[in-house]
Formats: C-alpha cells, sequence, structure tokens
C-alpha cells in the first residue's frame, strides 16, 4: 500500500461556473478520490470492493480510504481484492490531514457517511457524490445500482452541484485558574464573564452540516440557555434544548422538534427549540452570516451539552461559549437530477412530506343528499 | 312501492350487554333495513344493486332508501332490478319520518354517509354498519368485498360495537322584531326541526358526529368569537374560526387543524381553534357533558358562520347563541374487528399516522469513525 | 389646494450607502411626503392634522394624502386645520399615480396602513416610516410621541433600513371564447391549457408584501390546488388554502397556520399550507428567485379563491393559473433601531414569542425528597 | 418528638358525596395532617413554620413531616420554633409507611411538592391542599397569603375536589440467570417497592401522578421501542422517546412535546412522542382503563430509559417491559374555585394560553382605501 501522499495543489481542480447555473466543471480531470462507507454494515462490503476496484483499474484514479476501513479482515482476508486493497492509499482521521489532496469525494452508505466526509474537511471541501444502498437519503441522492454511468456524468463535468452551507462553530471553555479551588469538579462555579481570553479559554473550531444541538444530556434537566444574536440576548431557552441547524439540517433533527423545512440553497440559520416550555416558542430563520451566541443563563442550575452533527458531545459549564456563524466553506454536493428535484423528491421519500391518499376527504358530507334548508 | 310503513316500536331491538363488552345483541332479528348510498358517484351502484337484492331475496328484510336514490334512472331504467326495486320502501328526508322504524343502518361509500345518516336519527340511532368501496375510512371499516360474511356476522349478534358519541346543538337566533326592518336579511332561516320560543328567539336543535364549525365564512375577517363554558366566559378566538369537536372527529377537521386524536370511546369534546393569531392557542380537550357556548364578542365587527358536520351553513349575528354539549343520543357504530383495531387500522391508513420508512434515522451520525475529544 | 404636480425624477433621491451596512442616506433632501392614515379610526384624527402640521409648516415640505382622507368631513370642519389641508396635495387610487414623485412615505397605524402603502407602489418604492399609535406591530416599528425627533433622524440620512422583499404575483384567466358555449356560467369548463396567450386571457400583475392566499373560499370545500415549483408539479395541496409569503408575511397569516419565522431579511418565499389533510404537510421555505405556480387540479371539482394581502379577492377556475416569484421591487422600511433589534422586540410584543414566566419548570420533580434508587 | 402513632383506620375519613357534584365532605374531623415543603427553598421557611404552628398549636392537629425536613439546621436552631418543632411526628421515607395514618396533605411550594406527595402514597391518597408561593402551579392552586380562611374552609368541608387520576405502571426487568454473568450491569436494580414475582424478573410498582418518560436516556440515539396496547402492537417510536402521560401531565411535559392539553377530569390516557422522525406521529389519546405496554423493539441496538413522574430514572433492556394502565387511586386534589375555574386559571398563567393582545389582526388589510376589482 503506498504511503499517503498529496501531489501539490496548484489551484482548484474545480470550479462552478456560475453561481445561477450551479453546475460543477473540472478544470482538471480528478485525480485523487476519496472513498466514504458506512462502516459496521456488511451490506455495503461488496458495493465498495466493487466500486475500488472500478476507480483504480478502469478510471485509473488514486483511492484514498480510511485506515481501518482498509484494515477489516474481511477485506484484508479477500484473495481477490489484495491486489485493489494494494493500491489504495489509506489515512488515519486526526493523523493524517488529506484535506488538500483530494478532488472528489465519494460516499456509500446514508447521511451519516457525508456528515463523516464533511468532518475531515475543516477548511474547504471538495465536490462530494454520495450514494445510498438501500433507501434514498436527503445528502445521498445517487442510486449506486447505476454507479458506472453516473460516476462517468460526473467525470465529464456539467453536473448540477448545490453549495450546502455549513456552520463554523466556536467553542471557548472558561478554564478557570486551578491554584486555590483545586481538583474540584467546578460545579457551577461561576467565573466573571469574558476574561478568558488568552491562555484562559481553551477553544474549539469546527464545521457543521447538519446541526449544533445544545441539551440537557443525561441530566434530567436544562439548564436555561441563553441565546444571543450579534451580541444581543434574543431570549432563553426552558425546555429539553436548542438546535442550531443549517437549512441542509431543518430535514433532520429540527424537523422532529417541529421546524418548518427549509431548501438547502437559502442563505439561512435556524433556531429551533426541543420540547420548549413555552407553547409560544416557535421556530426561526434568520439570515446566513448573523453570529449567534449560547451560554448558560448566570442562573443556570445546572450544566448543559452540546454536540455536533451529532458527535464530540461535551458539557458547557458557566462561562463557557458557543460561537456560531455561517462558514465560509460549504459543502459541494454533487447533485442526481438538481437542486429542486432531489430535494423534493427525498422530503418525499425520507419524510412522505404531504404523501397521502388523493381521494377522501378527511371530513366530507357530499354523500346522498346534502339539502341546505 | 309500498308506501312507508313503520310496525309499532315496542321497545329496542337491539342492545349492548354488558358497557365493558360494549357487543352488540339483537333482542329481535332486524326487520327493516336503511340503506344509504353516496350519490352522485356510479361506481357504488352495482355494489348497492347487488345488496338490495341480497337483503331483500335472500334476508327477506324491508329495505329504505331514499326517494331520490330510488329514483335515479340508472336504476329505474334496469329491467332486472325492477323487481327489487318495487320492493324497497322510500322516503323523502325532511318529510317521512323513519326514524323510529329502523333496526339497523347499512352505509355504502365514505365517512359521509355515515354523517348523513347520523343527521337522519336526531333522537336515537339504530346500529350502522358501514362498508367502504374503496379505501378504508374512520367510519366506514368495513370492506365490501365479503359483505355476504359480514352481513351475517352482525345478524348473528355479539358485533363488537362502538357508542360515538355526538353533539347536541341548540342554535338560538337573536330574531329582533320584525315590524319596521323586516323582509330582512335572515335568508337562511332555519326550518322545523325544533321551531324555537316564540318571541324570544328562533331555536334549532342538531345532532352532530363529528364536528360544529364557527369560522369567518365568505368573509376575509371572523369576528372576534367569545367562547364560553359551564357560564363562564374562557377564552377569546382570534383567527379563521374554531371547532367543537366529538372524539369521532378528532380525526377531520380538526386534525387539519392541529389537534391530537382521541380515541372515539373517550368521553370528551375537543376545542381546536382554525389558524389563530395566538401562538399559544394550543388546542383543549374537555370532560363529555360540559356546556359549551360560543357568541360573537360584544366588540365584534364582523359576522361569523356555522355549520354542523359540513352541512347546514348559516350566519352568526349578534345575540346569537350556539350551545353544545355531549348529546345522549350518540351512534351505535358497528366494528370490523374491534375498537382498538379499527381505530390505529384507520389511522394508519386514513392519516398514515406515524407510516415511515423504518431503517433510517433522520440524522444519524454513526457512520464511519465516530472518536470523541 | 394645489393640482398634483409631480417633480421630474431624475434619479433617485435615496440610496442604500452599502447592502452590508444596510442604512439609508439622501442623495437630495426629501422633498415630496405621501402620508397615509388608518382610515374609519377617529383616534388618529389629531395625530394626522399634527404630524400634517409639522411636515408643512416646520419642516416646508410637499404632502400627499389620498382625496378621501382629506375629504373627511371631521379635516374640512375643522377650522384650524384649514389652511394646512388646502397645502395638502391628494390623488385618488386608481387614477392618479404618484409613484414616481413621492420620496418618503410616512405611515399612521396598523400594519394594515404598510400593506396598503406597498399596494399603490406597484414599481420601486420610496422608503417608509411607520408609526404604530397603540400597540408595536411588526411594520410599525416607531411610536409616534417622538415622531418629531424621529423624523429628524431620518431626514438627516445614516437610519437603518430593512429591504422587505415583495413578491410578483401573475394571475392569467382563462378567458374562453363566448362564441357557442356562450351565456353559461363557464362550469368547469376544463381548456386546454396553455393557449391562452394573447387575447385569450386576461392577465393581472401584483406586487405583495405579505401573502397570497388561495383558500376555499365560501365554499365548504377547496378543490384540490396543484404546486408547481419552476414548472415541476411538487405536490397538491388539499385543506382549507395554501398560503405562499415573503419572510415578512412569515410572522402573519403563515405564522397562524403554523410556519416557522423567517427575518425579513432572508431570501426566500415560504410556502404553508392551511389546514391540510395530510398530517405530514409541513409548510416549506424555497429560496428567493423560484417561480411557484398554482392552479386547479384537473379532477378538481370545486374553483378556489385568492387574495393578495387580504385584498383584490377572486375567483380561480379550470385554467387559470397564479404564478408567483421574488420582485425586483422591495419595500425600503425603515428601522426603529436596527434589523434585529426590531424584529426581536416585535416578535415578543406582537406574538409574545418565547414570552413566559421564567421560573417554574413545567413538571418539576425536584421538591422535597429526591432520592434516586 | 412522638413516635410514629397512626390511629386504627376503620373507615374513611372523607367521601365525596355525589361523583357530579365533586365535593369533599369529612366523615370525622381531619386529625393527622402530612405537610410537604419544597425543600432547597429558604422562601419557604417562614410561610412553612407559621402554617405548622397554626395546625398544631391553634387547630390541634397532629401534623407530619419528613424527618429531614424536621432535622433541617435552620429549624432546629430556631428556638422560638422548637415547642412546635417536638410536637411534629416525623418519618423517613423508605421506612417509616405512613400512607394510612394522614387524613389530610397540605403542600407548600411548587407542582413538585403534589408529585412527591403523590409517590408517597401508593395506595390510596388523602386529600391534598396545595398552595404555591409564588406564582400559581397546575397543582398548586391556593394562594399562601389567606392560608387560614381557605383551611378553615376546607375544614368546614364542601370544598370542591378534582379526582386527578394517576398511572399504574409495572416494570418487569427480564432478569438474567446470575450464575455465570453475575455482579452484572444491573446496578440500577429497584427495591423493595414490589419485589417482584419470584425467578421470572424484577418487578416494580410504582403510582405515577403526571407521566412516564421513556427516552434515550444519556445515548445520543433512542433505540426503537414498541407500543403496545391491550396486547397489541400499535405502533413503533422513532425519535427522542415517548410521553405516557395522565390528563393532569397532559400541561406539563406533554405540552412541551406538542400535545393538546386534557382537562384532568376525562378519563383518558395520552401518548405524546418526543421529537419523532416520522412527520406524521401526531399525539394521541386513548381510554381511561387500557393496558399500554412499552418494550425495547427486537431489532433494536440501543437501550432506552424510563423515569416516573421526573424520578427513579433507570434502564430499560431487551425483555424488559413497561406496563401502564389507570391506577384505581387516584389523587383528590382540593380546588380554589372549581375544576373549571382552576384548571383555565393556570393554562392562562401558568402556559399564557391563548394570551395576546386583542386589538390587532396579524394581517390586517382594512386600512385605507380597500377597493376590490
Amino acid at each position: 500500500m503506498p504511503a499517503l501522499h498529496c501531489s501539490e495543489q496548484d489551484g482548484e481542480k474545480w470550479h462552478i461556473q456560475d453561481p445561477a447555473s450551479q453546475r460543477l466543471t473540472w478544470n482538471k480531470p480528478p485525480v485523487n478520490v476519496l472513498v466514504i462507507r458506512k462502516i459496521r454494515d456488511d451490506s455495503l462490503l461488496e458495493p465498495f470492493k466493487e466500486l475500488c476496484q472500478f476507480l483504480v483499474e478502469e478510471k485509473k484514479l488514486m483511492v484514498f480510504v480510511e485506515k481501518k476501513v482498509a484494515d477489516d479482515v474481511t477485506l484484508t482476508n479477500d484473495e481477490a481484492f489484495s491486489s485493489i486493497c494494494k493500491k489504495l492509499c489509506t489515512f488515519r482521521e486526526g493523523f493524517d490531514d488529506i484535506s488538500h489532496c483530494i478532488d472528489l469525494i465519494i460516499c456509500l452508505g446514508g447521511d451519516g457517511t457525508l456528515l463523516y466526509a464533511s468532518s475531515l474537511f475543516q477548511g474547504s471541501v471538495p465536490p462530494v457524490m454520495a450514494f445510498h444502498l438501500g433507501s434514498l437519503g436527503f445528502l445521498t441522492p445517487f442510486k449506486f445500482e447505476s454507479y458506472r454511468t453516473e460516476v462517468a456524468k460526473v467525470f465529464e463535468g456539467n453536473a448540477a452541484i448545490i453549495l450546502r452551507s455549513r456552520l463554523k462553530v466556536k467553542v471557548v471553555k472558561d478554564v478557570p485558574e486551578r491554584s486555590e479551588q483545586d481538583g474540584g469538579p467546578d460545579e457551577n462555579g461561576l467565573e466573571p464573564h469574558g476574561h478568558g481570553s488568552s491562555e484562559a479559554g481553551k477553544v474549539t473550531l469546527l464545521q457543521v452540516l447538519n446541526e449544533v444541538v445544545v441539551d440537557r444530556g443525561p441530566s434530567s434537566y436544562l439548564s436555561n440557555v441563553d441565546l444571543y444574536l450579534d451580541g444581543r440576548l434574543i431570549t432563553s431557552v426552558q425546555g429539553d434544548g436548542v438546535i442550531v441547524s443549517t437549512p441542509t439540517g431543518s430535514t433532520a433533527y429540527a424537523a422532529a422538534a417541529g421546524a418548518s423545512m427549509i431548501h438547502p440553497n437559502v442563505p439561512a440559520i435556524m433556531v429551533t427549540p426541543i420540547c420548549p416550555h413555552s407553547l409560544s416558542f416557535r421556530p426561526i430563520v434568520v439570515p446566513a452570516g448573523v453570529e449567534l451566541m449560547i451560554m448558560l443563563s448566570p442562573d443556570a442550575r445546572n450544566t448543559a451539552w452540546v454536540s455536533f452533527d451529532g458527535r464530540k458531545r461535551q458539557e458547557i459549564k458557566h462561562g463557557d461559549s458557543i460561537k456560531i456563524t455561517t462558514s465560509c466553506y460549504p459543502v459541494p454536493s454533487i447533485c442526481c437530477h438538481d437542486l429542486v428535484y432531489d430535494w423534493f423528491d427525498s422530503l418525499a421519500q425520507c419524510l412522505h412530506w404531504n404523501v397521502r391518499k388523493k381521494q377522501t376527504r378527511l371530513s366530507e358530507a357530499s354523500d346522498s343528499s346534502d339539502t341546505e334548508n
């Protein structure tokens, strides 16, 4: 297996000709392809091998896979696949940075594969082509059955593409000095706000494709959480939590929490409460580019928990802050048909949106004589 | 065709053995059967003829149908059906009262046939057996295909039955003296049904199976409408209107307006606003037996309109009142399976309640590596 | 009273310096001001007179009012106001086109005054400054109490401004030739689609600030209505109707129908069903610029009705179409504070958004001993 | 302090004269009063002392309090209160069973005090009189300010009372044989309450006033959970969880999850999904008396967690079952005014139900000229 070797990046390999057309064009033919497969799902094994063989032998591409995917015993034990396997480039998440040498990402599996692909690229993201195996997903429009023709069409260029906005999230942990009150689990120690620049605060930066969720975690009670927009306190959340999502995320957890569904091409950020105590706490949609901030309310008695696209769950304490705004690194997601068709198709198939028997009226009184007096 | 002739009613023909069991038992074999069919639907013609023939010739029953149904040219022109047709008893709604001589009602068509059947019986209602032709309805659990065996089973007795509560509605029109302003705007004058307490106001009494709807009618704006419970002002409705429904009606218009769905065996009345201006105006469920009253608010600038199971639409003005309570005349509706199965079956089939693809998670991040930091 | 006389328009009087800043700057001092007041509300009479006097005498502006406002007897009978009254320029809606000579619009009253102002300007709209008298409205952020200082600040320039997108609506009535099939009320005559260019179809063009509503009108039943997006059938609406709204309209009727609330700065169009029969028919948000089209479904048995910002209600029959897209003429609405503050302030005050008692938990079990075993 | 001594129970001390009237009458004057106060809330200390003094000295009653309440240092340090304190009967939850010797419960604090009181009485419950200190709660209708007159009125008899239904919950843990895999994962072992039917499984019995919640606990993913009604599989829950609540609980967590609100006098059980993946999973209401059962779906990959009125949180694994039905031991809750007034008052005050500015229409176009074309 060759070592991870990235060709120098002398400019983008692809571009979108014209924002209005939203079509993908290759400046140079793609060379390095990252293949991501859903793990722990044996039904994906054969498609994965077939795809790798196709890309390596027929398309003569450099194929990248995660080391643990390549090291899977079912793969390594497969004699027939060993020649292909040797040609795969492997990398380990968190150790090897491949984010600058990939020209195209191909996902096999559910929406989660795309969320995972997104997490690997904290800066700019190459185009993503995502196949579903069983049933259509919001993020996986392509059928694997016809992968040869679909891949060929994408390589030709001119595929419809949607730039899925991501959220740039900055978590600042307000690390208190440990000198005196040391050892302790820092129960609710309410530090003076905002002093935590410099060394004091630990900062995490994240790119999120679906949503940031702040919830009560294992606790029975959510702490009150305050929501700021462009530095101004907008409202306080009492309930199970709050979801800050992209339009892409509006059809995921936010939909379960009652939000309206937003087409991924709308430049917006959605704020959706989870089981709010207030009957009037309807979800809201604010313009892309605003800065949201979430902190525990000063009088909060419990902590909160935050997660990012369902990952990296962590506790939020007094003084910690979560700042969220629109990222300048969207995920260019290749459409199977086009922006409109794909979305409404997945609304119908994934969420059964307005799918019903057509013939019956809920309350029809037109039967038999219907004389009004 | 024989004239309408009712055998004397010397006691109920049927009873429910034990409320807990909710099973129908015949004291005497049913003799007089009312058949109601959805009109203006030619696909029902053959089933209707087949059913009548079966009931008249095989079961030797007295079959009642509406005159306009029997007079339908497609029926009268059918030579083969003429011998059956002559044996049908006919009646005209509003002229011939058959409410005391019917032992069993059989409906053919949609939920509307049952609403119509309900409207014919302002007092006690005989058991109803309702067939759907195309797709299952909430009120029409039986498949027509197997009508012979189903009817036989019902005649045997011991069928599961559900007593669907109805609402007793009393509309009091605050009739102004007619001396000067005569010829007035009261074209929707309600008729005989219960022609009121002389000078004080014109009173209409109605039995309702699904719901009473008060809305803005053809106007763009609803007048404010006040809602009283047991004589006390509970709230005011601003919006498109308000629905007062039975549990049976909770799966009809009230469901469209956002209500939770209530099993028809729960003794309750549901109040559901239609597009309320207030974000916090959630539907409520109150105990069966309370008396609700709806009136225009004193400061209302427009009138409102009321309808009853989608029928008898009329205007409500200042001083008019609509009093609603649980009727003591429910509709005994024969179950196809039982109270539980039938309801959940129709929730799934009519409303697609919680029907979805099982395999996918809305927002699944379990794919590939999922390391927590 | 001077005749209606418009100074030649040699270029815009105002501009927005930089879209990011969204601040209003005057190229030339405003000269012609249109004052709109809510009619039939006597409480507005004194504020209206005071404002006119201020604008005419102190600010030396040319003030335009509707003729019927100026001709109000309570105004013409007021001796003290007669000198001002003589200086007002009057116009009649539908006769006199003032849309090119107004530099600033000032509204007195509720949100309706701004909807009305919008309807007067079917092309570009001058900046609008809107005062509420009683309680804050979404479209009327200014308090009248401090009108002198507020007007002065706006005249100085640099006021925060929000460009509220409007919808451009094109209603094409499919007028059938009347030669042969004349006389008839055209019941459901389903003409072959699309032939209706030239003389065949009557076309109406409208600018809408809040929403286009298609509903069942005075009928008890909505016809099925089909919704197209960029020429493709997206879904069919069964229910009471459908609302196509701007973000500005998302806090109006759409909110009552269950939509999420969208900040007016988000470039989007919202589609919200009204009491849909399908439990899964959630509102959706699509990008500004798409073209929506609404028509009766081919198999629809009833007509539908359409209205525009609550006005110009009309019937829609088979073959008629309603095309809706984002207008290139937004309403520049002057903010009282800024885009963020004004919106959240009105969410709280107009809709009580997430306003509640802070101290209590809905279901709090933390009282007394709470030992977990 | 006297030892816990219960007078023999020779019959109920109270009754409800007539279910229709729902009024409380004392057969004998109440003697033993249990006082429950919210702990960890110092603002309740003075009211608590005042109330105890009143009950002990003026009313000459035997007052029961929890041992840890009586042992609170702020109480024991208070010289002035020591004489009263000596006369209090104390008990320890889980050790001393006072459930048969209490004639009246008085709660001081939030709704949680009543949930706690409910948990102390696993069989029949004496009447409860609940005072709120700060703001009204659903379960705490009385103002403390007027406690003397209110208590006097209740002692006189004839107070309005509402029988709040509870749920009887039976949790059966499918205990695997402990021979080999001992020391196992069952740390949450439930105790004495009803220590199970021998070898088959460990059984816990519980009375619940608000709701049983099954959720994903600390996990990011809920296992699929199956819901059975009277032994029949009704539906599967995918989402954050499911709430089975009484009507009393419908205004607590279920309301936050989107349920309609049910008056506590309706004999029903409510099933409400928490953030369901399916758009069509609307809450449902089923008749009191049915038996619901919840189990992990056979194919579930994670466990679930259950809690009861927010307490006794525990894990549910494959084979475990939760059976829920209406209890025959309701909580007789004394009304401040009556069943109707108290409920609507708390809807308005606790949930701001339909509280809004009355004057404004969301979308009002009635301003200025409104000519229809």
